[in-house]
């Protein structure tokens, strides 16, 4: 599932963020199909931004879709999902939440499952290692 | 509490957006001591965004804040939240959510009590009048 190319797409999204002085999180969406609807990253730090967490950057960046577009679709994320990233997977209803690792920071993983989400955990090293680098070189936006 | 000028300011958004021929909903988050720090509506229309509901735009226009900012204050909106705002609600800290109806759409009133919100909904008739007229007016979009 590391080999997926959601999670390939997150990951780049994730050092591209680390690249820009952000906070090194990647997040893709994609649909039951297999396509990338949308892809992006945290952007805290580059847009001032208050809600472009990954998640919601790959949203965003999918543009308005019809709900159909959002059915069966997965969405993948470097870290795990805060409430507020977890409350736009519930309200866009996919159906599956792939995380890269869940150590740097633990979201609402069991709201997820409460409410009907599958969810995969990797524990992906380049994940932790890209957050623990992150965490240790500029605390102060962590 | 309608006079409370976060929930005027959200009422003004909700009207805003009405008159830009998008979805009728505003939202104000207001700091403990009474300060505006943002104000928003839905710009899912107007910016075809997947993410800028009311309370996302509210949150998005106060700007990155230090996490001392939120403590204490109230999201006004003038619909009852979905799950995505629920979540940004709960992430942000945010003590209290007063919300103008929930007639139109029943939200995630339940969870945001469950993680210890204040809740406080008003039943205003103009709110859910301007709700009622967009339904009609605009089905495809609602």
């Amino acid at each position: 599932m590391e080999s997926d190319p959601g999670f390939v797409a997150a990951l780049e999204e994730a050092k591209q963020g680390y690249a820009e002085g952000g906070v090194p999180i990647g997040a893709a969406l994609v649909s039951k199909d297999g396509k990338i609807l949308g892809r992006g990253h945290n952007m805290r730090v580059q847009k001032g931004s208050a809600t472009l967490h990954a998640e919601m950057s790959a949203l965003e960046n999918s543009g308005r879709l019809p709900a159909s577009a959002y059915e069966g679709a997965t969405m993948y994320t470097t870290l795990s999902p805060c409430d507020m990233c977890t409350g736009a997977c519930i309200l866009y209803k996919v159906k599956r939440v792939v995380i890269g690792e869940n150590k740097s920071f633990m979201g609402g993983e069991e709201y997820l499952k409460n409410r009907g989400k599958e969810l995969v955990v990797l524990n992906n090293e380049e994940c932790k290692q890209l957050m623990e680098k992150f965490m240790k070189e500029k605390p102060e936006l962590w």
